[in-house]
């Protein structure tokens, strides 16, 4: 048995999100529908996590089992052809038997986009939230950095859909950058693991109290709380990326940039 | 009357281009419709210029002149309100009387993206031209040295649709840089004038020399020919830009930014 450890980045536009589902079409089937064509086996494709719809991704990473070994150029050319255009297969390498998208993980990027322009940007429409009100760089800055290090993140997290798996909401922030230029400004969050929604949560919170709804040291208060209505409102998905997935070091049984 | 000049930037991606025509959704139409429905007048928006299906703009400049003053501020809203979200009216002031989209302008400046990865980034492919084969970029900046100067762009240039005008084809290109970085190449032509398809018809050629299908050399001859097949492949729309349209030095009669 052989494991594949595959990197991908989608405009997540024009899809349901990551996750199979009943309605509406997904990067994980699109990708697994065209990986069985390829290897002609029933191989399951699992993600390091879901995005939902909407939420793009540079560096979403996936793995599957099958038997038969893989020529790489020819597969990424060939699950490239059968994807569409806007889902690419950036780079595939053979991990060690033991690895898994999801469990292996160490840390998780994401990076979320705000535009400031007076008029909206039709560029960045699709790939970024656009922000009306005068942004305050300091206070933003300020409560970002109330928001790194180990702490229960229930307050920004909302139940997932399928709602019954209770997990551990402790998680470790270990960066929340703030990068700004004349128009845009960008969140980077690195982290052991995101609650479902925590990125947008956290974002929404954010902009909230940098253009003056809140005070930053509504931050404590609400970690404390453990109570999603304590937060603000879910920043909308378009201007989210999943950036990069990180693991333990290993070495790769074998590797090819397609 | 007042005559108002107007900045508009969209995504060129969904429509046959700015120009109206039976067939096909414009940029020109949507803007003059929704400047009637606030005008209430049969107002006529000319452009600087046609760009074609495909291409977008951050920088077109048109006018319109009408009987009515108008709120810079509440017109902007309005527009922008009845426009599609990827096409906005960036900034709008009166101009004296005689100014002319068109006919007054002095000079254009277009960029061209080329994008270099691997595979095809999902988020530049509807903003550059995927260059599978490699570039050299001394060959590129070589050959475009060679087309910076006042020449006759026959070559370069094909038949309009309407074909029956027939036009002076001498332009001085003022400008054409190449400024590359990682994985992309931006080509920035400023001229006093551009025929139709110029700029995709000089990017396609710089290309086929660039990755060694012709010698720089092949400029000066493509030029002296002024035959349209003895230049390269025109290059497609998605990777055009009209960026700005430069005028002769006037004082606004009056100004917003919306």
């Amino acid at each position: 048995m052989h494991t594949y450890k595959l990197i991908l980045a989608y405009d997540g536009t024009n899809y349901s999100g990551w996750q199979i589902q009943p309605n509406g079409l997904s990067i994980q089937e699109l990708l697994q529908n065209a990986i069985r064509v390829l290897t002609k086996e029933e191989v399951v494709v699992i993600g390091s996590g879901r995005t939902d719809a909407g939420v793009h991704a540079t560096g979403q990473v996936a793995h599957f089992r099958c038997s038969s070994p893989i020529n790489f150029h020819k597969f990424s050319r060939g699950v490239n052809a059968l994807l569409p255009k806007d889902v690419r297969l950036m780079h595939i390498e053979e991990a060690p038997a033991h690895f898994h998208a999801r469990y292996s993980a160490i840390s998780k990027t994401y990076h979320y986009h705000l535009h400031l322009g007076k008029v909206e940007n039709p560029f960045k429409r699709l790939y970024s939230w656009h922000i009306h009100d005068k942004i305050n760089l300091s206070l933003l800055q300020e409560s970002a950095r109330l928001l790194v290090g180990t702490f229960d993140f229930s307050s920004f997290a909302n139940e997932p859909n399928q709602g019954s798996v209770v997990r551990d909401p402790i998680r470790t922030m270990f960066e929340l950058n703030v990068k700004a230029d004349d128009d845009s400004i960008r969140l980077e969050l690195k982290a052991n693991g995101f609650l479902y929604k925590m990125v947008r949560n956290i974002t929404g919170t954010l902009v909230e109290i940098a253009t003056s709804k809140r005070a930053p040291d509504d931050i404590p208060r609400i970690l404390a709380s453990k109570d999603r209505r304590e937060a603000g409102r879910a920043a909308p998905p378009n201007g989210l990326f999943l950036i990069k997935v990180n693991y333990d070091l290993y070495t790769p049984v074998s590797e090819a940039i397609p």
